[in-house]
């Protein structure tokens, strides 16, 4: 999508030197736009851990390209599968709770285990990322497809006033590589003409939704109105929104999903007020092999000084100040389950189906266990 | 309660100036302690609208005060009546949620009418404001011995392992006077040697939880931890919440409760995790005249710049920083409205019942209307 009038994606090759990856480093927006060169294991590594890139579907990307750079920089002497073993254990330990990083991580794996040399895998790992890229953003193209009549209907329906379109977190192009999976949908009706706004949750701690989803809506001209994420039951209370449509990290074969800290509370307030409440999700977020969302998804924890600290521009600077007494602790749970009954469907690349094991399993049959 | 071993209230008439009301200036805690001498109406006034002092009795009272040092600084020629219904009007129009503050100025403005000449207003007007001060720490001690309870058999059914509360914004002594009204439970409990651990909401856009109930807790030594308004409904799904209080700014006749932003969500995810959900209020917060509370409490709408920006301590400094696009908008509702369904029970300073009307007039009989 579009930053500046420049046709941008989250990660890419550098144009003229095969052994760089670049990246959008996205802890700097929306105040300063900031391209990152990835040359190591390392660099992809830490990219994913401290979020500079970030999105189930990105750090998916970023894990393969991770994996690539990983065997480019091997000296000669080591032994290239047992480092593609470590490199595979370190990316996949950055971040505990999406599956499309592990996924990414364990195909392109999974396809360079038999190659017959360290050169050969190289080429192949790239061929591999490049893949699970383009794949990526084909998915989410269709996202957009299939949401956009959802969006339709509701603004025939208020004969063409302005769809109200409440999102959490950033399930945007930002999240993936383009498009973006909630985000889809809204993109492709603001793109036909169709009048939408959007409701942008900040999505504390790390504000994803004031940062990234604003800066994204922004600079593609769509209306939104950013709110704090203890807004959305009101507006739904008061007939102020006519659709949610968040991302989710992981979702179960049954369509529990878990998706940013705070889903849960919109969906609950979405069931109170009748509200259609949507996943946009490629199925490479979906996680075959579990059926409980609250008791088999791991819950990541992180650093209380994302509760305690906040960065935001002061002037011309980015700066980090402290927003609570510096003696009191902070707890920091990253995501949270929504129990499939609060889900009105689950929106994929291949249609959209009820969030239980039939309806995913109608749209993916190759997932039968027979 | 204290502050740094000293036991402070929020308001209180100088020692030895009886022209000046002192205050706490809440806006920069809990980086620094301010505090403010109000001496005119429009110090009042400002002090209230501008949010030196807030919650809903708190501000009962500087309304209060408002109106003497309203009649104090009057000039001889005015007519003091006249000055009166405007410092009245004034003063009400600062802050329109909570009913305490028209309440409290209601009652003041009935008292001095009859009043033959100024001095003896002045006289009456101070003592009116010292009765709803002493009243109001009267009814937050009586909340707590109330309330108590409420913990004590939660602790006995966890034989002694600390029990979870959790609470939204600021309805600590820092919104009263003294004690608070969600928080005064939690004080009679901790005193008591029970063991408790509260999750703070931090309650943005102001972040009252995280600024002022942490500062709260922690001065007294109340064991605390802070979360961001997302986190309550995981942790509900995780059996990690015993139970919820927090205060209101107005209650209906039928027990619906308006308090800050985001208590609403939290009142889904108690519901549907079998998680007590309880209201902490004096009855000067019901609002006897009204019955729907979705359809008949304003809820006040404040500038963006509470969304936009943020402030904190960067060193030394107090720093107001901008978190979002500059050029996106945001829109500020500082209230919702919990159905009485949601709630298990209002501790009033007369005891707990249940939240409808016939509850509430079983413990306030003389508001039954024949």
């Amino acid at each position: 999508m579009k930053i500046n009038g420049f046709h941008y994606r989250t990660i890419w090759l550098h144009p003229n030197d095969p052994t760089c990856v670049q990246v959008i480093d996205q802890r700097w927006l929306p105040h300063q736009f900031v391209i990152e060169d990835l040359r190591t294991l390392e660099d992809a590594a830490r990219a994913i851990q401290e979020m500079h890139v970030r999105g189930a579907p990105l750090i998916g990307s970023a894990g393969a390209y991770g994996i690539y750079l990983a065997l480019l920089n091997i000296s000669k002497k080591t032994d290239w599968k047992k480092h593609l073993a470590h490199a595979a254990i370190t990316l996949k330990n950055t971040r505990p709770t999406a599956v499309n990083l592990a996924y990414a991580v364990d195909l392109a794996v999974s396809r360079l285990r038999s190659e017959p040399d360290v050169g050969k895998a190289i080429e192949v790992a790239l061929q591999v990322a490049h893949q699970i890229t383009e794949e990526s953003v084909e998915h989410c193209r269709k996202i957009g497809d299939y949401g956009l009549p959802l969006i339709e209907k509701i603004s025939h329906r208020k004969n063409g006033e302005p769809v109200n379109i409440l999102t959490h977190c950033n399930a945007g192009w930002l999240a993936c590589i383009d498009h973006g999976t909630a985000t889809a949908p809204i993109y492709a009706a603001h793109d036909k003409g169709i009048p939408v706004h959007v409701w942008v949750d900040e999505t504390r701690p790390r504000n994803q939704g004031a940062r990234l989803t604003a800066f994204e809506l922004l600079e593609h001209g769509v209306p939104h109105t950013i709110i704090t994420d203890n807004t959305g039951g009101h507006l739904m209370q008061h007939g102020m929104v006519d659709l949610a449509i968040v991302g989710t990290d992981r979702t179960t074969r049954t369509g529990d999903v878990a998706n940013k800290i705070g889903t849960y509370l919109k969906a609950l307030a979405a069931r109170d007020n009748g509200v259609p409440f949507y996943i946009g999700l490629p199925s490479s977020s979906i996680d075959w092999g579990i059926r409980d969302g609250l008791s088999e998804i791991p819950i990541e924890q992180r650093g209380d000084e994302e509760v305690k600290y906040i960065q935001g521009l002061d002037g011309k600077e980015i700066r980090n100040i402290l927003i609570t007494p510096e003696q009191s602790p902070a707890a920091n749970y990253a995501f949270d389950v929504t129990p499939a009954r609060l889900i009105t469907g689950l929106i994929t690349e291949r249609g959209i189906c009820e969030a239980n094991e039939k309806g995913l399993l109608d749209l993916f049959p190759e997932r039968v266990i027979v």
